[in-house]
């Protein structure tokens, strides 16, 4: 049997092209893609602005199915598919989100793919890579900063100090920092108060920095977000506090896509990466749109399942930047639907075509709801090494069943030699011109209502409840001009339901709204369902420990 | 009259050349340059250990008079001394400090020098740069966070949570950090306690990168970062945490020298940027001594006047990597030395020649001290236009009593050809190889007494005072083998004594050392005299407001 190498060892071993030979694939020309090393280049604002009128290519979601700790592979199928794409012929580009700094000194390992489906230099991608999470915690915490400094030096603009709901980041899980006292130490630290620190990615300014379609729109959302409110509950914009500018400034380059290449040479964007919970989950809004100009098929994934990520995708991303996705790809495995249908982890290794009938539940629903919005779907089962025959012929014909067609890729295993199929699949999906896309929801319909609709229609559940105060709040934005924006869904990814250990495809639960928060900049309304973690902590034996370099200086540890 | 153009337009106007231009003057081939952008690359790390084999260029320091709010121009005299030495034919290379992104945004300007005697590109220098910056900020606080980790999952190490000397960073001016509380909010939020940010340039981790030898020197140094103590005072290491090998992992790339050019279109290493009052205050060593194997001359600048940049460049910097430098030139300007004479700022533009000779005496003391290191010394005038000739004489002639020179240079207006003479002279310095240079005091001497032999030879002092908690404490760090370290004084940069309007040439005073810091990866013993601010504020205008892009895309604002 074949040695089976880790991660970090296939990118290694790389054959990477200087990233001007991957640019002048897609016509970029060297002169316009600024470097970060040898490997990793941005593309310049003026090259984008005049790329802006030529036709669009093809763009094609990856989602999934609820989240296990089976893993999925939406990332790796993603790539995988851009790969396979390029390998039949098609100019494909593969777009997807940067990687936090936290979680890959925590836990979980990086986000560039895995297998024979990355995008590289891993190491860089999953470390500070072009720096464009350090330029958005310096642009948030310049307005943090501004703001207490407004306050210490009189407060002209009467910001209340207990209703300030901007606080500070570090791209880093820090479980200390969530919650903390500042100012303290007497008069020449200012005023005391309540404050905390949320990861990067759960920015404002990450999701902002992902809707944004040029500087000028960048600077004029960073001049809308809302910082905290007065007394009489007026609100606050970094405007008032003159730091849009300056902000802008700290993010001109961060706005930039960054060029990157997969193992077997084929352009990459990886660009933004906000919170699938509280923002909407998806890379940014520059980098597929440019990506659409240069390609015939663009590959993108969104955070999370179909109904959180999907949904997103659809009623904000696409909403917001007029994309029209040709066809969408829900991605399962054979292990993931096998723990819907109620096996525990220890026991994936057993066949059990019973229970994978069962748990293909969530996989139909899922099926069903990326149709409602229009989009043409395909499964791809992302093969693991235990599948068996049967099972897989049990998703496949649960699929058919559905009257969609599910497709075995190995990717993983085989590079695009295992997309070859779904690649050819996907493209006769959007040559086919099925698509229909359109939102689930109008922009004219109430906020509530909006919430309402997703959790009945997307969700299955009996409907959205919320208390006075919250519905009253929605009430008052509706009057401040903000009815219009899109509603941002934050809920457990691991249920259609808000309890994370209802798995399958459960109906008429209740959706309760606990809290409403309001990004004026990014343009959405955040509904939170459940708790939400802005701030991770470390696990008690962090990935950190292990990471380091060995004595040749690579590094070990990351994956 | 011809329109004087800000630093900014300057700049802009500059006519830069390929980085790999730059580079191959100084024998660097492009596959050694790692570029970020086409105007700024890291040398690797393979090139800086295949060069160590070279002979050594010849190492000029710029130090200065004790700062006033007249300005003295140490940046400047240094690029356009740069200059000065590529134009009379010699191959010269500029080692200066990275810009901190924090005072950026409050009331100074840049750190990429005035005039016609900058390096480019400035708004890149002034802001990310290749993010050098933030990579020390993540490694610093992926520490702090597993410090709170590991007692959150049971302190197995018994750190004393009270006796927590590990603090966080954030390269930003933000008073309200300085003093906080963190960990509150309940059991999954960790334990509550005092803690606190400081910018990122007072950072032990960019001590560290600033004297670290190879990518092993700075994985060893971080090891011996003391983060605590223990009830028992015994100290607790970020080896301990095993923090170092990841903190390594972040600092890969920051450790390599940046390479940019001047507005002549000379090579400049610009790297690393430690505070010059808690720190030693000096580019990184990996710069200087690279570019002593790529020049004939190599020409650095130590923080504030000579009494604490260039004591500390030469008793920490120069002792710890080695190097000898050939002679140094001492900064002055004729509004600099009215201000030691004491002259108001709003008379500087009035001829005073009798106040000015008063003022010389600062200008010699730093004289002889710079002569008591055995480093042959000249004098910079930088000329400013409301000087009068009769004032530069009278510098010329004060300077001559001392047996030294005095050279004008006019680097501000003229660039490199206002600096010729000053070149000239340098060379003649240098190559009469009168250095004869040692360090102040021997390896061997005890701590409290290497602080009074600094205080006494170099600020004129009666001597150091401390109480005896502090010997106390000193003689414990003996105890436990750091005896052998250098001290770095923090003290008031205004003054040779502690108090800040003490101009001029004082003597006698006393010199009290109100606390000491142990930093143990860095490798020196802080001795603090006086108040120490590790985290500034912005002021009631800052200079964030009036930063943004302009119509046509460009940063506004920056200076």
């Amino acid at each position: 049997m074949a040695e089976v190498k880790s991660d970090i060892e296939i990118a290694r071993a790389a054959k990477k092209k200087p990233i001007q030979e991957i640019g002048a694939k897609i016509g970029i020309p060297p002169e316009h893609l600024l470097p970060y090393g040898h490997d990793k280049a941005k593309v310049s604002a003026e090259f984008i602005a005049e790329a802006r009128k030529r036709p669009d290519g093809k763009l094609i979601l990856v989602t999934a199915i609820n989240p296990t700790p089976a893993g999925e592979g939406k990332t790796t199928t993603t790539v995988g598919l851009g790969d396979g794409l390029n390998r039949i012929g098609k100019k494909a580009i593969v777009c997807i989100r940067e990687a936090s700094l936290g979680p890959c000194f925590g836990m979980k390992g990086g986000a560039a793919g895995g297998g024979y489906a990355q995008v590289v230099p891993m190491e860089d991608i999953n470390l500070h890579f072009t720096g464009d999470f350090h330029a958005i915690t310096s642009a948030h915490n310049l307005l943090s900063a501004l703001i207490d400094n407004h306050i210490y030096w009189g407060n002209e603009l009467g910001i209340d100090t207990r209703r300030i709901t901007w606080r500070r980041v570090m791209d880093m899980n820090d479980r200390a920092l969530r919650q903390i006292v500042t100012s303290l130490g007497g008069v020449a630290n200012g005023f005391p108060r309540e404050a905390g620190f949320d990861i990067t990615v759960a920015s404002e300014v990450m999701a902002i920095l992902c809707l944004a379609t040029d500087l000028r729109d960048l600077q004029k959302r960073l001049g809308d977000i809302i910082i905290g409110y007065r007394r009489d509950k007026s609100p606050v914009f970094a405007r008032d506090l003159k730091a849009d500018g300056a902000m802008a400034v700290l993010l001109k380059d961060a706005l930039q896509p960054n060029l990157v290449q997969t193992l077997e040479n084929n352009p990459a964007f990886v660009h933004g990466g906000p919170f699938a919970n509280i923002a909407h989950g998806c890379n940014s809004v520059m980098a597929t749109t440019t990506a659409l100009k240069l390609a015939d098929y663009v590959v993108t994934e969104a955070g999370f399942g179909a109904d959180l990520g999907a949904e997103k995708f659809f009623d904000i991303k696409c909403r917001k930047a007029g994309l029209k996705p040709a066809a969408a790809v829900i991605v399962a495995t054979v292990r993931a639907l096998k723990m819907n249908g109620g096996v525990k982890k220890e026991d994936l290794g057993i066949e059990n075509v019973a229970a994978l009938e069962a748990g293909c539940a969530n996989l139909g629903r899922h099926i069903e709801n990326v149709k409602q919005f229009g989009v043409p779907a395909i499964v791809a089962i992302n093969h693991f090494h235990t599948d068996t025959p049967a099972e897989i012929e049990a998703v496949k014909r649960y699929v058919a069943a559905q009257g969609e067609e599910a497709v075995v890729c190995r990717h993983w295993a085989l590079g695009s030699a295992g997309t070859e199929e779904l690649a050819h699949k996907v493209v006769e999906l959007a040559e086919s011109r099925a698509s229909q896309f359109a939102p689930l929801y109008r922009d004219d319909m109430p906020l509530f209502e909006k919430i309402d609709t997703i959790v009945k229609r997307i969700y299955r559940g009996s409907g959205a409840i919320a208390d006075k105060s919250v519905r009253a709040q929605l009430k008052q934005w509706e009057e401040q001009g903000y009815g219009h924006l899109p509603v941002c869904m934050a809920k457990t990814q691991y249920s259609f339901s808000t309890d994370p250990n209802l798995r399958g495809a459960p109906v008429d639960h209740a959706v309760p709204v606990r809290e409403v928060r309001l990004s004026a900049g990014a343009g959405f309304v955040v509904a939170i369902c459940g708790e939400i973690m802005t701030m991770p902590g470390l696990p008690r034996v962090p990935a950190a420990q292990s990471i380091f370099l060995n004595e040749q200086g690579y590094i070990e540890g990351l994956s």
